[in-house]
């Protein structure tokens, strides 16, 4: 993967994140596929997308819409970006499509309108839900979901990590790859399991920036990465 | 508060992390009182914390051993650092003592041996299962959960944030005052489902220890406080 970059489908992809995530990967190089429930709609992030690079002397980023289905068959890392209410029904009909491959969730289980609020989920947390629902053939990774949309939108570096779970390292080692490539510095931090820690941290993020106005991040200090 | 210091108890306080804590707080002139199962037991972690503050040219600090149950009834502010497999069978019976005070619950519910593994409590968290144990006059406040214990028996400043949660932003408020006499930056994290946020970042956190070989900890960035 350090030789060759992988394509990135990202599924949900024409929100805040998905977009915000995307530019900085065609800015980095990489090609992205914007999927959405239909083209259309996906076609609308692109050409988006095509005017904000363009803007930042990105002259041909290598970016396509297609509708979910179609974006997660291309993709060679598939990225995952809807809001939890639709996480289990926008995963299944893609299941076949990800065998073999690494689905990067950034899904947070936030329960409206209480979302400042951690209420995790009975099965622990949303990349947990995603790896039972998908099978061990699918090397699901949860990563981030704690940086601030507006900061991939704008500027160059990011001042948060990203906590990336996963129970294969491999599959992790990759995902910091991306990370890095985002502008954040990706760190080991367990298996699936550990994604509750990271996904509830969302909330309290969530509380932080009305307590104090901010858009506020999360850095793990103390380590040499 | 900020015009006169409360009186703190440890309960559990002869660890790693109650020493450590007792030893910010006394520097920092509180009163502090170490309980443990036996008032013996606590007078021999006093007797030791007087040597260290000695040496750091605290000759007097005002430091007292007790049993558990006499500490929470003397105790203006109660804190809890004792291992999860022995929260509620402590609490229980100092819940009497407990009413109309705050309790700084510090316990994360670590199940070993997979303590690099995510394992929340069915209630959600440490902090839920006091509150709902000691009943809402007591007012639960959860923090320090993510601080090296080795860092608080070290050095000066501390590179990372107390995320305070609790149902009373007024205890919160007291809560971030002692962490900030720790020489952390407290910080409103929410009510006291939050804890579990911070609780399950600790299992993630010695997961990057053991990775990394760290002292890892927790800053949140992009808020001033």
């Amino acid at each position: 993967m350090s030789e060759q970059k992988p394509v990135i489908a990202i599924i949900g992809g024409t929100g805040a994140l998905g977009t915000g995530l995307a530019r900085r990967w065609l800015q980095a190089g990489y090609k992205v596929i914007i999927g959405s429930r239909t083209a259309e709609k996906a076609a609308t992030a692109v050409d988006d997308l095509r005017d904000i690079l363009q803007q930042r002397g990105v002259s041909s980023p290598s970016v396509e819409a297609m509708d979910n289905s179609e974006a997660a068959s291309k993709g060679e890392v598939v990225v995952l970006t809807v809001p939890f209410s639709h996480h289990s029904s926008t995963l299944e009909p893609l299941k076949h499509s990800l065998q073999g491959k690494i689905l990067v969730d950034v899904t947070v289980p936030l329960v409206p309108p209480k979302v400042a609020r951690v209420q995790l989920p009975e099965q622990g947390s949303a990349g947990q839900i995603a790896q039972t629902l998908l099978g061990d053939e699918v090397h699901v990774v949860s990563a981030f979901q704690n940086v601030p949309a507006i900061h991939l939108q704008e500027g160059d570096d990011l001042d948060c990590d990203a906590l990336v779970c996963g129970n294969s390292k491999e599959a992790r080692a990759k995902v910091i790859e991306l990370a890095n490539a985002v502008g954040m510095r990706g760190l080991h931090a367990g298996p699936i399991n550990n994604a509750a820690a990271v996904e509830a941290m969302t909330s309290v993020l969530i509380f932080i920036n009305k307590q104090y106005k901010s858009h506020a991040g999360v850095r793990v200090t103390g380590v040499e990465a």
